[in-house]
């Protein structure tokens, strides 16, 4: 059984999180919350989110799988008001999903989980550096390099301790620094890889611009971002393989 | 003759709702006010609008018959503000109107009226029900079944004393119940017919979100809708035909 | 050698100045500030735009030549906030311009000069009208004239010292006319002129609804149109050859 009631806002921000990387998903409607992992078509970015029973109004679950439209349910949450109310019911006879939003009743069909792409283990990386930082410098990093290039460095600089953004077109070029002053953490380590901005662009949609951001980074390794939704009650991590260094 | 001033505002509220419906219309130049009845092209949405003559800030008029494209007349009043004056003068010579927004004086060719679709009759309907509903209610019903499918069902149990609204979709349904509490009023009758839903979205483009619209309705039958415009001294009525139940 | 800081708000004007006639031009560096001459490749329309040294936070050059892309500049400028601070600064080793927001450091490669149209001489012409009128007055003739033609005819009369807009569409018209109560100023000389009004229409984009802009006129001869842009501290000058009247 499944029977919860949650704000328009934090159903939409959740479910942002997760259709920038695909069009459907599994949701795993665990009794401490929910819990959605997926991995792009090209295996190239992941997202695991979960969110706790806490950030519900009302939050009723016993470990059950769905499977899932996002844009069906994001044009749904569309409906409400940025205060109002949804409440979710599953049907378990008709594995239907029950919608309410102020009297208004949606029946969503659901997809058999079976048919969505597997879920991927996020890899256990030991990553040499961390930062945190500002959801948007994140933005403005990534909006500077998309004018240039169409792909991005992302490093840091051990000895400077220093974050830096590279992004080289073919005649301009893009270069952002940030010491340990204009970050919020830093814990040093030399890190520098090279990633598709396309990724990144869709990634930095759904994080949040005045929130903090961790960024675990390593030499030629994947990106780890975390970032919380729904006022902490709501963890994101996004994963980003690395491109092939091309020099 | 005919010449009148009126608020840019109220000017493109009138033309507004009519140009959901068609192109071009005839407009009657009355002495109490203007009135212009319009029918698509498939014959299924009819328009029935009054705009008495103390919605102006003057006007003269004597009976006359002019035919106008509604999309010149809607650029014309957007060149003006929103609590400017709009100058109509009728030059009868050379069949021209005149209009003079602060200084600037646009000639407009007005149309045969003989050229334009007939004017329709708006049967005279015994509808067993009526409910009144704000604006913001039909808007929020519309949307909500355009999400799923292309018509959808308006309905009133005479017993429950509910209005309600369905739209069946190939997978996904949504269902909408007002009660008597939900309503600004009921005359309950039992009364469910189906519509196209493309003619409702035009039409709700027209509806005040923000006032309130007479709803009638019978069994399998057209479905009448009336609300004012210009603080009341306008009325309109839209009228859509029934589609064919497909069950 | 070429360094300066310059508000986005600035930057951005200067640059939209010229960009509604050219996509790349040369930039004179001198002592007193920067000054863009350019015609359109049909050379139908001229700009000529001066910002003194004093409309920077500080400026340094000794009389170069660049060449830029508007639309890059125009990008990176985009990337600033309002009251942000931009810093430009040439290498003249690598002839590319180093450019700073916050941290942020974009390096744009320069087009050379001898590849960009020659800068046209703006020709000293004895107006007889002059007329001095708000931006926001132009842009309602603009958008008037825009719905009925493709041109629009300006002039003034002496004897009734009006300044009029005339556009003449296949069956509706548009005219204005402004007395000298209208105006903020007028020189009356008998001046009539016919111009294409996409050329106006993109002049119009540059031009600052809520400032003045002096407009001097012939009889079929070029308009030219001066305003003020960085709080007084640039000047910029449009020159609009006239079309052959038609009649």
């Amino acid at each position: 059984m499944f029977k919860a009631i949650v704000s328009a806002d934090t159903l939409r921000t959740t479910l942002d999180s997760v259709s920038v990387l695909v069009d459907e998903c599994k949701i795993h409607l665990n009794e401490e919350g929910l819990a959605i992992r997926a991995v792009d078509p090209a295996n190239v970015g992941m997202v695991d989110l979960e969110l706790d029973a806490a950030a519900f109004e009302s939050y009723e679950a016993d470990g059950g799988l769905i499977g899932v439209s996002l844009a069906r349910l994001e044009d749904i949450a569309g409906m409400a008001d940025a205060g109002q109310l949804v409440q979710l019911e599953l049907d378990e006879e008709t594995r239907k999903l029950h919608i309410q939003i102020d009297g208004l009743e949606y029946t969503l069909a659901l997809i058999d989980p079976d048919s969505i792409r597997q879920e991927p283990d996020l890899p256990d990386l030991d990553l040499p550096a961390r930062i945190v930082i500002e959801g948007a410098d994140i933005d403005r990093a990534v909006r500077a390099a998309d004018m240039v290039s169409d792909h991005i460095a992302l490093g840091v600089d051990e000895g400077d301790e220093q974050f830096y953004v590279d992004a080289e077109g073919d005649t301009d070029d893009v270069h952002l620094e940030l010491g340990r002053a204009d970050l919020i953490d830093l814990e040093a380590g030399d890190a520098h890889s090279l990633f598709s901005l396309d990724y990144l662009k869709d990634m930095n949609k759904a994080i949040p611009k005045d929130g903090e951001v961790a960024v675990d980074l390593g030499e030629e390794f994947p990106v780890k971002m975390h970032f919380e939704i729904a006022e902490g009650l709501g963890q994101v991590t996004f994963m980003l393989a690395p491109r092939i260094q091309s020099e």
